[in-house]
């Protein structure tokens, strides 16, 4: 796509952006302060520019008067770039350019890493577990009387060097018809075995030749969110995806409160046929949305935490809940998608990706599959952020896992105004270093409803950053601004004022909110610093970081490190993949070889149960602070923020 | 038991009778002729003869007078032998003791033949295709919290040495309750791979040590009849056996009117649904006489012709029928017993035998794995009689296999008063040389109600050597007795008057129906005979005849060769093994073995098809005598014809 140049003033920074993008968001995306408070909905009228060079599209309101058009100012958030343009911030003109230079990071987020069809097809290893074979067979004659399956098997031997196969009852009953429908043109689908040595299966036949009509479903079975892909298995790519609410959420938001409804009189069965109609919905769309015949999907593979995994089996699974935490399994057969109430055809293979331990799932492992961790030289640190974290460190001769509870501040949960991610929420946050005005960035460019994740993240790393809050997290006393107060005893700062948001009350960020976000990154950091401990490495040997799951995706990774989130490393170092466990379960579809290598991955998969390892609590406490008790642990941070109390600029807002 | 000898005069023929065995079935088994026409039930009062030395128990009625009981007249069909006695036949004293002692062949079955237990153990063979095995497993702790099927795995293979385990669904879902329910005591059920190296799936799990109860399903699935049975895979025995009429019956007689049923709307899912009805019916009885848990039921083997096969498991079998007659399949894969409709737990596996084509089904298959053929050294000719006779003759090394259509005459169909071999059937017969009267003998000792296959044959071949009937089946007209009659235009024999028998009518056996026998006959001899001009062997060259079904239990050896059904050998050579199918089937249930070995089996058994042989219709010509156009080929019953010829004991008889 066409990219243009935006060269920001006085700042003197430029970014590519392109064509059609939002003006605000790349002043956000380089790093640039504008006020806006409204989530770039163009109600504040906070986010005035002057176009200097060029021009941009839209970005005119009633809020702008004739002479300010005449002057090129644009409101940014309505702007869209459509060529080469310099744009200038207006900055009171009394304050230090220095300052100007260091108000923020500019935004980091992780490269996107997703599966590299070409190279699987390089490696010849895009070998689905599910593959169709075309046959013309000869019509039987006295002479060649063999039976209708016989001569089936005989000639995919014959034919295309198929040995050890084996016939599902569902075939025998479909091919005597079937054989004859289309004088003896036949479509035979085989599903692989997992391991060599093992039998290719006949799972369904089709008269005529539809060998271009595979498809597989991916899907991701999350605790929250289910989200499924339908692929096509002859050129490996994605033709539809959606993600749907898991119905569950009504019994409860996490694993746990799930875990205890369904040991109610029927309570297992109710989270089961719950979860299989999230499941069916879903399968339901990406098949309509895709355009194909439901009868030509081959296999589903399934991806999830082990608790969402056994609802979904219909395995009890009160005992992930109690200690000694044990699941009932980790390794699953091929089970029939039917035999779960799955609306496929009764060909249909369910695949459902194997666990490590209880709350190690087979969504992680399929992130450690899927992200190719497991095929590594390097040595790899793989986290999984949400309420329940996992995290998993080694490379291709050692992996060692960990899960923790961080609680749902990553999640919108615990915070005031908290939310998921999802319209409306400020997800990227900006703080004019003079002013401490806010700059809002909502997901959908609406006005604000609250506050996800990833921008409480930012949020708390810019005011730290600031010297607007200390390493405890409170806010400094001293600074005037009618955006910090004091209600009912609680500190707080305005994001955004009633009328400006959605919610008609204001949206603040308060220092109870602060607390639940350092407690739930404190819980992370513990987590990967007792398990580089117990395995004996340290934050340097790491050579690359994964980060997976939705939240992922919109972390700025510098102001990750400086609440003490993510380990201080080079942000290059860092790759985002995104839904890990869609990643695998969609790379299952796409070659078997994953198959018969996960079981091996998951016995090599040392699991560390960090409750009972004494230095957890120890790490833990060490993280409560911003972004750590020990300081030399983040030496970038140590040395801007250092570089920062040389300038001093907040003195000019200290009270009296 | 306890044997007692009874000697009969004047014939001077000694045989030893079990205590308290029927008089006249000893004199039947001696070969003794006692007129009798009402089957034993003492209505007739024509049996009577005089104990001349020791006692009998019964065998006073009151057509014997006090004069008769004093001289020692007793009704031999109503007295039990007790004790060693002498018993005297009254006959005219005109007779020539030559002509008695000429009268009949004793009677000669076939050596039973059953599953030789000790020797399967001896070989190590009584390893049955599920076992049980009991593990006493430590509870999980904080460093031990394996995942609860893993535990049980490892276990497995520490405790065990089991090997290459995978589980069921099923299994993970009772596993964390049932783990708990009893101190992680616990008795898992192994199912057996076919080949080494296959999987040992976990089919069920149980609480606590249950290794003592473990029960197999053996089944035969006949057109007809199916019989079941219970089977203790502890001890190898079977403990209830079971048999009921296919109610598939009321919808046609044979497998032919049954595959036309099918083809209507609905007929194949009814049919289905009939016969798996009648199994489950099998099924509750044998598990309600046995006494058993159905529960601990583990395995359910199943061997059947190919139609009943496919009926079984819902396969269409129209092909069966239409030339060039092709089964759907002759291997099937292991197939879930719910999965069928059957009435048993969801771990029961169901194995169904395989086949070698449309007309040599699971059944003979079964014969030829139950019998030991397939692993024999001599060369034996296996043949399965009945209105489709299967024929497999061959050794371990090689096996020829072919089927003929006999018609209904050896069950009693297309003969005036045929019937099955079942109450009130003239089941054994025996003619007065010189007042030609009938001796009936009839399964149950009551009044016939008609006659059934080995009856026919019986009588028939009786006929042949008294010279009443002639090589092509046609009564000597010139004999007097009124027995023998004309009713419009067609000629009988009346075996037993209307007052004698169950049906108010006259039993008689008329020309067409021997008719009817001699082309049964006549199309099995051709089969076996047109089989082994095949494969290039003759009669001489057969080490051993095994005989199956239903009907040979009760044949006459002798008498089938007299009128050319089997092929002349010594009597010693032909053993009975009853139901081969069902034999099959429980030899599957008790040695694993037998499922790897029936794969090769099948492939091995090369299949004629004989109405594409030329050949077999000019044998099948050939076959329309008795015994055959050549009777040289049945050496031993041409010299005792001719020895007969020069008694010529029925000129007496002859009119005028």
């Amino acid at each position: 796509m066409k990219k243009h140049k935006v060269l920001f003033l006085p700042y003197n920074k430029e970014i590519n952006v392109e064509d059609g993008g939002n003006l605000i968001r790349a002043a956000m995306e380089a790093g640039v302060h504008i006020n806006a408070s409204c989530g770039g909905e163009g109600l504040c009228g906070k986010c005035r520019v002057v176009i200097e060079r060029g021009s941009v599209e839209g970005g005119i309101t009633e809020k702008l008067s004739g002479e300010d058009l005449e002057k090129g100012i644009r409101q940014a958030c309505l702007a869209s770039v459509k060529q080469d343009v310099t744009v200038r911030i207006p900055v009171e003109s009394t304050v230090d350019p220095d300052v100007l230079n260091k108000q923020s990071t500019p935004r980091y987020t992780a490269r996107i890493r997703q599966i590299n069809l070409e190279e699987l097809k390089e490696r010849g290893l895009f070998v689905p577990p599910v593959e169709k074979k075309y046959l013309e067979l000869p019509e039987p004659t006295l002479q060649d009387n063999l039976p209708d399956v016989t001569r089936l098997v005989s000639y995919l031997k014959l034919k295309h060097n198929e040995h050890r196969l084996e016939v599902d009852l569902s075939v025998i009953r479909k091919i005597p018809d079937l054989l004859r429908k289309d004088d003896f043109r036949i479509t035979a689908t085989l599903a692989r075995p997992v391991h060599e040595g093992g039998k290719t299966r006949i799972i369904n036949i089709q008269s005529g030749d539809t060998t271009d009509l595979n498809y597989a479903i991916a899907m991701d079975v999350g605790t929250t969110t289910i989200f499924g892909q339908l692929i096509d298995l002859k050129t490996g790519k994605t033709l539809a995806q959606h993600g749907d609410f898991n119905g569950q959420i009504s019994y409860g938001e996490d694993v746990i409160s799930r875990i205890v409804y369904s040991a109610k009189p029927g309570g297992l069965e109710k989270l089961h046929s719950i979860v299989i109609k999230t499941i069916n919905g879903v399968i339901r769309r990406i098949i309509r949305d895709a355009g194909i015949d439901p009868d030509e999907i081959s296999t589903i593979t399934l991806a999830g935490n082990s608790t969402m995994t056994q609802l979904m089996l219909k395995v009890d699974p009160c005992h992930i809940r109690l200690s000694p935490y044990v699941p009932a399994a980790t390794l699953y057969p091929p089970i029939k998608a039917v035999e779960i109430g799955m609306d496929l055809g009764d060909h249909v293979t369910a695949l459902v990706y194997p666990a490590v331990s209880s709350y190690v799932g087979g969504d992680i492992v399929a992130g450690v599959m899927g992200s190719g961790m497991y095929r590594a030289e390097e040595l790899i640190l793989y986290m999984d952020i949400g309420t329940n974290a996992e995290i998993v460190v080694g490379n291709k001769d050692w992996l060692a896992c960990a899960a923790c509870s961080a609680g749902p501040a990553f999640e919108g949960g615990g915070i005031k105004n908290g939310m998921r991610a999802a319209k409306g929420a400020i997800e990227d946050f900006s703080m004019d270093p003079v002013t401490l005005e806010p700059m809002n960035m909502t997901i959908g460019n609406v006005r604000p409803k609250g506050i996800c994740g990833s921008g409480l993240i930012t949020i708390v790393a810019m005011m730290l950053e600031m010297g607007v809050i200390n390493n405890l997290g409170k806010y400094d006393r001293d600074l005037y601004t009618p955006r910090i107060r004091e209600v009912d005893g609680v500190y707080e700062y305005v994001l955004a004022w009633a009328k400006e948001t959605q919610i008609g009350r204001d949206i603040s960020l308060t220092e109870p909110d602060i607390d639940n976000l350092i407690r739930a990154k404190g819980a992370m950091y513990s987590g990967y610093m007792t398990l580089f401990e117990e395995v004996g490495i340290g934050v340097k040997d790491i050579d690359r970081i994964i980060l997976a799951g939705g939240f992922g995706s919109y972390v700025d990774l510098e102001k990750a490190m400086i609440i003490g989130l993510l380990p201080e490393v080079d942000p290059d170092k860092v790759t985002f993949i995104g839904n890990g466990s869609l990643m695998g379960a969609k790379m299952s579809s796409l070659t078997n070889r994953i198959r018969k290598d996960v079981v091996e991955v998951t016995r090599k998969m040392t699991n560390f149960e960090l409750s009972e390892t004494a230095s957890y609590m120890d790490n833990y406490v060490a993280a409560l602070f911003l972004p750590h008790t020990n300081i030399d642990q983040f030496p970038k941070l140590k040395a801007r923020l250092e570089e920062r109390k040389a300038v001093l600029y907040t003195d000019e807002l200290k009270k009296k």
